[in-house]
């Protein structure tokens, strides 16, 4: 991690959020995250932001510098695969608690909110028990996988509230 | 609150992750939570990360115009007071979730870290008397008080961590 990179001041808050640096950073780990997408094109295609090419680039090199992604290199012609590293898995407690804020005291829509209000009810066990999921298909991890997956679970109430509105 | 605060889309963490639009807004909220500064000089000469007085000011107005704060008009010659609304003080969660995550993740000072570390030992029960608060003093509820308050607390040990350093 280079000299750039030291934080401004000492205070927790600020060095996560440095991190971050404007929003893109932390959206483009959100769908990592929830969407499980690992691929520059899915990424762009699927940003429900609509990330520009330029940024999405910009933020993935970062976030690899970072020590948030690795970059899985690829023969010639191939694409690159992103994956999230320990630290990036452990922001779930963090996107969990903005998604319930979100809900809260901003607008948002009832198709991206079940996933939020999901996270939010099962608390920190549901937390744990997707961390585990994404260490099992990010860093290859051996521990033992439920079905459905907590994944599922949010996918598939996040088609429900998409079929029934 | 205006047009330009649409989100750029429906989803609970892009949403809250647009009223922070870049880390300045947060690290002032912060400062207004954890350092009780209410006044722009106070802000300004205290901050730990060296905010620029155009950019704080830039950042109070739109947190404002966003409901975050309020301000107090005051007779010509007086300082503006700022306040907390319901909102920011339900932020606080959020800024335990960063600092813990801080904590682990991100270089960090000695000093600095006490506020966070003691924010995690306490969990959810800890954030809840620290809004309750934070309400008394934003928004003049009457809940009963407790002594020493959360932030005598977070405040006895940061001066700890500061003389023993």
């Amino acid at each position: 991690m280079g000299e750039a990179y030291e934080p401004r001041s000492g205070c927790p808050i600020n060095a996560a959020v440095e991190v971050f640096g404007d929003r893109w950073s932390l959206l483009v780990l959100r769908d990592i995250v929830f969407g499980d997408r690992r691929y520059f094109r899915e990424l762009q295609a699927g940003s429900e932001e609509g990330i520009a090419s330029n940024i999405l680039a910009d933020r993935l090199k970062r976030l690899v510098e970072l020590g948030l992604l690795t970059r899985e290199d690829t023969r010639a012609g191939q694409r690159a695969r992103y994956s999230l590293t320990e630290p990036a898995i452990q922001l779930v407690p963090v996107f969990a608690q903005l998604g319930s804020w979100g809900l809260r005291h901003r607008p948002t829509s009832r198709a991206l909110r079940v996933r939020a209000e999901l996270l939010e009810q099962g608390g920190p066990a549901l937390w744990q028990e997707f961390m585990d999921e994404l260490r099992r298909s990010h860093l290859g991890s051996n521990s033992p996988a439920r079905s459905p997956s907590v994944r599922e679970r949010l996918n598939a109430a996040y088609l429900a509230a998409t079929n029934s509105s």
